[in-house]
């Protein structure tokens, strides 16, 4: 058996490990749901039960390290998970401090969109590009930049909050307290309050009879959008247009080969992309307007292989297209694809 | 005399050259109002002329090499001036090759923000700090960023067009085409602009005065704000306030050490700093309400020094202050600086 890492990628509402090898394959994989209200020492608990299970599951395996992110803020170089809004009872925890006490490994941490961001580069659709920027659209939008081979840290690893970028001046005010933030306006939450205002219970809409008569979630906005509903079309069109400007201000300020988008609203990419497309058509400057924006291809395993290569390709700047590439002695390729 | 480059800072309206020592000291400049509408050739003429004057008039000099700033969009790699908006009939103008041969020495090229980033992040007001992000606000704004020791080039060298973030939706249209661009609510000609709407020639105004009765300039609301005018005072704290929403943005998305205000607006710097400020205290993320706001240091040689040090530091990620400390055998502190 290859050379593998354990990886975990710690959520607020699910917890999940995994064995992956070099090339970004997922060998073995388990879950269970954090105990997110239970503080740090009973989720680190957690993590040990599941390594112990795939480790004793795969006892021919060369493990070399653990791979592992968690939702932000917290500090990668130090190590330390800072606070999340979504784990109850995690402050300032030196997470890899423990983990590598614990297993006798080295061990890397990353926050959930920047491993995600690596591993859509390093393996999915942005394999074989120099740079990047992954979105996150979902609950909130996150993200992170891949530049020159690497994840932009910044001050503290607080680079690409692109979450809470201001874009305008109007809508709802975003939970960090500012009016304008682009997750406040183009999130799958707002997407859905929206479709909610939009609508009432028992009105008959297709929106709310997806709902079944409650809020209207996102998912419902783009169910009905591909049932031909109009309402709800309306809605994916001015979802697309927030998408545009705050992905032209990616461009702008990131100049990125690529944008990746991901994140639970990304299974309607198909749908916001002409609108997409066209806002930024009208927005970016002529020299940005030709960066592809597609849609990300590996789903909720993203963080889990990005962090996977935080062991696996540690200190190695290069994709996994590079990497074959490279094995197939077309060596040139790779300071082309890092150009 | 020690080793020298041999510096050009080429703009719109004057074309400055200079010879440039290693710590950033300006041994000799000269200078022409540039042939901004007669074309790349009678410009280069004008390099070369102000290069054999500089040469001439110091015969020791041992330049190793040229660094060179130009409006943008340019490709720093490949050294090619694409096209400025302020310099008629340069198309693709590959200014490496032409000053490379010319004179037979490297040649290296910037665009005028990113140099002037470099200037103050290796000698100027960013010196010692890890990572910065420099905006000029004067007739635009426009901005550089150094990580990790380097200017964030991005794809063709085209990162940080920070002028044209969309913070809002409303104001004027810019040149761009689009509505509500950082610069076209935050720049010097926005605050000229708004102060010309607020008053009518003939008024009486303090800011009407100052121009002798033609449109207000950004430089006219200063100096009435500093003489106490209530009306200036009032434009300059929501011009504050427009910059410290773009400077949040600048916080999220990059997360600098340091951001350092430059470009003709820095001259009002200490009246526009509390408001900016208190905007940045109200809409960032606590993790970045403590960074730095400064002013630029180094005023309009901030891109000649930045230029030189192209060359004169070439390859080397640190700053003059951290070069000081390795002199003096402090070597951790560069480390520290590098962070």
């Amino acid at each position: 058996m290859s050379t593998l890492a354990l990886a975990f990628d710690l959520g607020g509402t699910e917890l999940r490990g995994a064995l992956v090898e070099r090339g970004g394959d997922v060998v073995a994989r388990v879950s269970a749901p954090t105990l997110a209200g239970a503080g740090s020492k009973a989720v680190i608990a957690q993590i040990i039960t599941l390594a112990d299970t795939l480790l004793k599951e795969h006892p021919q395996a060369k493990v070399t390290g653990i791979g592992m992110c968690a939702p932000g803020p917290l500090d990668p170089k130090a190590g330390i998970v800072i606070g999340p809004p979504t784990l109850a009872g995690w402050h300032n925890v030196p997470l890899i401090d423990i983990l590598s006490r614990q297993f006798g490994l080295p061990v890397r941490l990353e926050n959930d969109a920047n491993a995600a961001a690596l591993g859509e580069w390093r393996f999915g659709a942005g394999r074989g590009t120099g740079s990047l920027v992954f979105v996150t659209v979902s609950t909130g939008i996150g993200g992170g930049v891949i530049a020159d081979g690497h994840v932009y840290h910044g001050r503290r690893g607080l680079a690409a909050e692109i979450g809470h970028m201001t874009i305008t001046g109007e809508g709802d005010r975003c939970f960090c307290g500012a009016v304008g933030c682009f997750e406040a306006v183009a999130s799958g939450t707002a997407l859905g309050r929206r479709a909610t205002r939009l609508t009432v219970p028992g009105d008959g809409s297709l929106l709310r009879r997806l709902s079944a008569n409650g809020d209207v979630s996102a998912r419902h906005v783009v169910e009905a959008a591909r049932a031909g509903d109009v309402a709800a079309r309306g809605l994916i069109e001015a979802e697309a247009q927030w998408l545009g400007i705050g992905f032209t201000n990616l461009l702008h300020l990131y100049s990125p080969d690529l944008i990746v988008m991901g994140g639970g609203l990304s299974n309607g990419f198909d749908l916001l992309a002409p609108t997409i497309r066209a806002t930024i058509e009208q927005r970016a400057m002529q020299a940005y307007r030709d960066v592809p924006i597609v849609p990300a291809e590996l789903g909720d395993r993203a963080g889990l292989v990005g962090a996977a290569s935080l062991i696996l390709w540690a200190g190695e700047p290069g994709t996994a297209l590079a990497m074959v590439q490279n094995d197939e002695t077309t060596t040139g390729a790779r300071e082309a694809s890092q150009d």
